[in-house]
């Protein structure tokens, strides 16, 4: 049985991920899903809690039709403190049950892992321009179509709790600091 | 939708948990399963990794039948500093989807949850002496029948990762400081 | 009786903070002042330490004959890991008494404190482009004139620990890395 | 003039606190209280919050008629990693406005200020069975006659929050972990 | 060319330390000494810093001919939070040079670094009862002949930084908590 | 007998530093060498981790015949929180065994160190426009001739650990994020 990680931080989850979920779902018998980046929520880089983007990655993968006992969705922090690089996979390896391949499109997840030996793979990219979280995030903050990119289910989550009021808020930066 | 919060260490994952957990199921619609003190780990009280204890789980409930669709298990650390308890709540909030009722017998977290505004139930314990951590720990290291206390897919398991053969490791403590 | 909490870095404390401040016991009983980022000092943006902002506060404060028994001044630091917003206002809740209204115009700070259910009010913000801790620590930099916009006491006490050759020595950046 | 830093921890604040502080204010100009291990709380030993602790001060001051214009009163967590005691007296002097005299009848601290040149004094003990936090504490706890040692006003705002159910809660440790 | 590790915690530096790291050359080409614990120092159980340390180290092994270029002596903390075993091992990586092989009688340490694919060896334990860090602390608190068992540069060198007078003053908790 | 300490980041360790360590054992009778940042690594502005740079550094040292006897080659990490400038040189001050006189050329470490009371002395610098740590880096990336601005055993040692392609292998940033 082979366990595959795949690595993201799905601020906020779209239709990309869940096309290179549903493409690595091919190759490997169970899929760890690692929201990265844990800790971080409430900035214009990072708006979802944790929580947040676990919840839309059940709801899309239920509105796919993707079976939860096939993966395993969890929650990782950054390391501390900040940048400690050199701990960050032996860190994954706690949080998460035994696994044999990594997918990561990041230079840095990438070299940290082989360096422990594990094989790494790019996963295909779908529509990277359309399909990816600045973009996206962006739309969401100036007004435009994110929704096509993101699934219907997310969607409607981000509405329930608020999320692109949320941004904006986070956006009227034109206040000097105090 | 009502979801509850089960809260537990589950060093390791025994019988009395299972029991717990479909109990409450039947008091809500949906349940998040935290595996606490996340980062502890390779000491006797604390002997399973969260990831360890996360598959435990995951097979338990395979075991039971009980449907992965239902139930959402994540990890969370304790605060740091250690015994920062009045950011607990918070942190839990962080990790998880929104949740409304939390069930626990530990009195510190239903204190913490409480003062947060949380109705907080006490799950039904069923048979304290059998279903409790710390027996069914000593019965692994000192070799007592602790295997019929835990759901058969977590002892294989456990002999899997060499679970008994790190906690008598571990104890192994007859050697004076350096 | 109505506890306001007023957040602000006061690197350094200038007159616009003691307008604001006037301004705000207009509005409420009790006033807290938070000393935001308490552990950042010694740097071009941060200069002075939580220790020595609080001492700024006291003495202005009295210059200005605001009772002490009026305001309470305190430190509190920025959250660990940095960025971890989801627990600010948990952390300020512990550092500070009970408060009821809170006056920040920082984006970030408001939407983490209406998140957790505050009312939050902007203060009146007096002559921006004067009132502003950029602009001052640029004075003390560049030799401008400074001093018309910071209390007399603050002045002093800036003289006193020599904070001026303090960030001209930090901005002796004209050296290579090692 | 010459400042003096007095620790504790005040949990909570009593009357032998108060005669320690007046004691102390004939020997010094200005006086820092330090609320010290800032940021434990909801625990047997560590009941309240800084801000609870900074509470109980303003108010008990106010009765003694201790003008806040002598004392400041402040929070300083302890350091992190936990007992990292050589980086102590920095810390403190992060946090605080100079100081001269240090007032302490704690070993360690005494250890670690007279380490760093400071001048320690310990401040007079008055009627140590009576003052002192644990049996205090435990007066909460098990309904003994706590109140005549705790000034009025703090006995009144430990019944405001709630303070004694709180720590009987806590207690109720007959639960046997999860 | 063989690396060996060997971890302690040196406090004090003993005589069985240099027969234990005498015996471990003889294995070895290249010896890492790791003063582990690094951050705590001013207890009991835990006086030196692992600076004082260090240099006990070097002079220890300067007055036993231990040429100082087949030996490397680093200071490493523990983890952060403490007690995340589970990183330990990376984290020493990330400190140290590569190493091959480690020497410990810790069954903790033993554990991680077995779990990581290292071989530990044990070395041999001179006169357990004699030279060993309790015992010897003890001695320096009580008064007795801890002198002897530790190298002569030693000896000196806690003289010269006032080491038994710190123990001692450290031990001097009589007095109840403020 | 006056002990200095030579701070910097090392990465790598290249001829300037050599020429520099030289002439500072001109002033001093012993020198310490702190490996600065020491948990920051796999990034491009720190690609080598702190027992790397270690180990260039004692390799370095060598092949100079710089005698290990009046050099202590030592670690120090960032503060935690990053930034807490105010309790870095305590920190040093924990991992070294005492020193005199600090030697950089960085004008914040510059501005801890006087602050605290010790003298900083700025060492001379060997034409930094070639021995400069970011060129040098950059070199390693663009293939340009960093090879003759290093020490040989140290162009040695990086190739040893593939460290040419593990910064070419970071740099792969074309990549946009998950």
């Amino acid at each position: 049985l082979t366990t595959g990680l795949y690595l993201g931080r799905f601020q906020p989850v779209h239709k990309g991920h869940l096309l290179s979920i549903k493409n690595i779902l091919g190759e490997v018998d169970d899929l760890i899903i690692v929201v990265g980046s844990a800790l971080k929520s409430f900035s214009l880089e990072n708006p979802f809690t944790a929580g947040e983007r676990i919840e839309m990655l059940r709801r899309a993968l239920a509105e796919e039709d993707i079976p939860m006992s096939k993966v395993l969705v969890l929650a990782v922090p950054d390391t501390l403190p900040p940048n400690y690089h050199g701990i960050y996979v032996s860190q994954v390896e706690t949080y998460c049950p035994r696994f044999h391949l990594v997918y990561t499109r990041n230079p840095l997840v990438r070299t940290l892992f082989e360096q422990e030996g594990y094989e790494v793979r790019q996963h295909r990219e779908f529509e990277r321009n359309k399909y990816w979280g600045t973009t996206i995030r962006d739309g969401m903050l100036q007004g435009g179509g994110w929704q096509g990119r993101v699934p219907q289910s997310v969607v409607d989550y981000i509405k329930e709790i608020g999320g692109v009021e949320r941004i904006r808020q986070l956006a009227g930066s034109d206040t000097p600091e105090e």
